[in-house]
């Protein structure tokens, strides 16, 4: 069975080539390129494809726009670098309004202006049916001062930012039918619809972390928490232990599935899409990890680093079990 | 009337504010950033778009994933850059083969190879209906050694490399029914086809141009020579005349017109995709650039700058008319 993570394994396997400057290939959150004694350069790139990763009924223009930088600069905060520049393509289909190219345009610089990032170049085109949205990120780090997926240490403890569940809890319920400006019922479901519109990238906190060598290892939270964690474990070499009652879960998670009656977990382990950051440390550390906590951005550690042969494991009511990597993968989708 | 070039012209202004380290913005072939005292770094992207760009009815699958790249490198080669690095983000139908996504990236890593480039990271998806394939690319250039499409000035000889019309003609040729395996009539035709489905980005060339300080201006032939020199002639405030006789015309555009009833010199004209190097240059340095020509790739002197209020002009069986800056325009056809 082919799936994403075979496809960027072979490349990865391509990557792996000695290059000169090339410091993190394929496999990362980003790569990592040396430009000069003082200097590292990190590139990432990820893209929206309509009704792959948004649908224009309940997508604004503007939030099309504002989700494909942010999911980028949620891969330059998994390293702990500071976004630079970004490069936009665009592929729009021939019935879109005129103007909706400048509200996305707008939405990518609203978000691009928050965090100091220049819109630099950019493609655009026609498309036959699909919207397409890719861009590209480059930001900076100092030499060795960025965080891998690959440098989790057993023992170390297992933090996540933010609260998870409610972006997959927001898909649930504008998927379900409801337009994103009709009346929300509800203050919760409005945070949950605005993680999945709006996501707000971990900019600062991922260089706070790096800076201050918080981290062995990070990366963010974008195909649902098993899976990365997975993907963490397996590029360290790793085992887990999940605590589920520790798992930060959002209200809005909490109400929509209530309203489907279905488990929250669910939401919160394999939904996917919060773009939050999910980091390792020694345990000593988590005063001083749970000090950058904000009022929006609680800092919550939630299991523990075990050895290899344990798997990965989530502990709930008081029962240890294998925890499935469910997420989305989008390669399995497209190439059965 | 909306096109490209306004969408452009909007994000440039944009890109316009001054912004520490970044050199060039939106509106060239490629942007630079100063990276340190010794390098500037060269960042280009550029998509296909199925049924837009390439038909998988007659693109083989290594023909998509070259292609994807070579029109990128062809971007660095027009700022006479050095590549170095690419990333590839991919969004696949569900009904593409199995093997279709390892046979593109073969491709281009094929031609990657040939330049030394190295793929650093990428994005996958599905696609619900056509396939997408962007392609972003890393390149570097000593500080004040890259080419910019401004810089032409009166009296400047206008140069092309190569022979232009091959790839409009192939693409005619193909999309009149014929298929790229079967037998073709001729050697000419073929190179037709060539050129449509692996043209190879000058890349040593435009490097060779930068480095002996023989270009004013430089830019690369990928919409149509018309409209390409047009755009030039914006950035540098100065008008053209272009000598039709000295047109480098392809055989393959020749052969492939006269078989369709048509002027040969509308391919080589607004044909497009050509992805040969457009440049200005003192005219007394002809020579020093006619010896930069190889058998496969012509040096040729095809007009003249002249002031801005001359517009850009075609002299052609002695006649003087004013040149329509035809060609494609992806975004037209898309946002009416």
């Amino acid at each position: 069975m082919r799936d994403e993570r075979d496809f960027i394994r072979r490349l990865g396997r391509v990557g792996a080539r000695a290059v000169h400057d090339l410091l993190v290939g394929i496999g990362d959150d980003a790569a990592v390129v040396r430009v000069s004694s003082e200097k590292v350069l990190v590139a990432a790139v990820d893209a929206l494809v309509e009704d792959v990763h948004f649908r224009r009924r309940y997508f604004p223009p503007d939030a099309v726009g504002h989700k494909a930088l942010a999911v980028n600069l949620s891969d330059l905060a998994a390293m702990g670098a500071t976004p630079r520049f970004c490069l936009l393509t665009l592929a729009l289909p021939a019935g879109c309004a005129v103007d909706f190219a400048d509200r996305l345009v707008d939405g990518l610089l609203s978000l691009a202006d928050r965090f100091g990032v220049a819109l630099i170049g950019g493609d655009t085109s026609s498309s036959p049916e699909r919207m397409f949205v890719d861009v590209m990120v480059l930001g900076e780090a100092a030499p060795g001062r960025t965080a891998l997926r690959s440098g989790a240490r057993v023992g170390d403890a297992i933090f996540v930012s933010g609260e998870l569940g409610n972006a997959a809890a927001g898909l649930r319920y504008l998927e379900d039918g409801h337009a994103t400006g009709a009346l929300v019922p509800s203050a919760a479901i409005q945070a949950a619809i605005d993680s999945l519109l709006r996501p707000i990238p971990r900019v600062e906190l991922g260089r706070s972390l790096v800076e201050r060598s918080l981290v062995t290892a990070m990366m963010d939270v974008s195909d649902g928490l098993s899976i990365d964690l997975s993907r963490m474990c397996e590029a360290s070499g790793v085992g887990a232990v999940l605590d589920a009652d520790a798992i930060p879960l959002a209200t809005g998670a909490k109400v929509i599935a209530l309203r489907n009656r279905q488990d929250p977990f669910d939401l919160a382990l394999h939904g996917g899409e919060d773009y939050e950051l999910l980091f390792t440390a020694p345990p000593e550390l988590r005063a001083e990890i749970e000090a950058l906590a904000t009022p929006d951005v609680p800092m919550t550690r939630i299991g523990e680093i075990r050895p290899a042969r344990e798997g990965v494991r989530l502990v709930r009511d008081g029962k240890s079990k294998s925890l499935a990597a469910r997420g989305f993968d989008h390669f399995r989708e497209a190439c059965k």
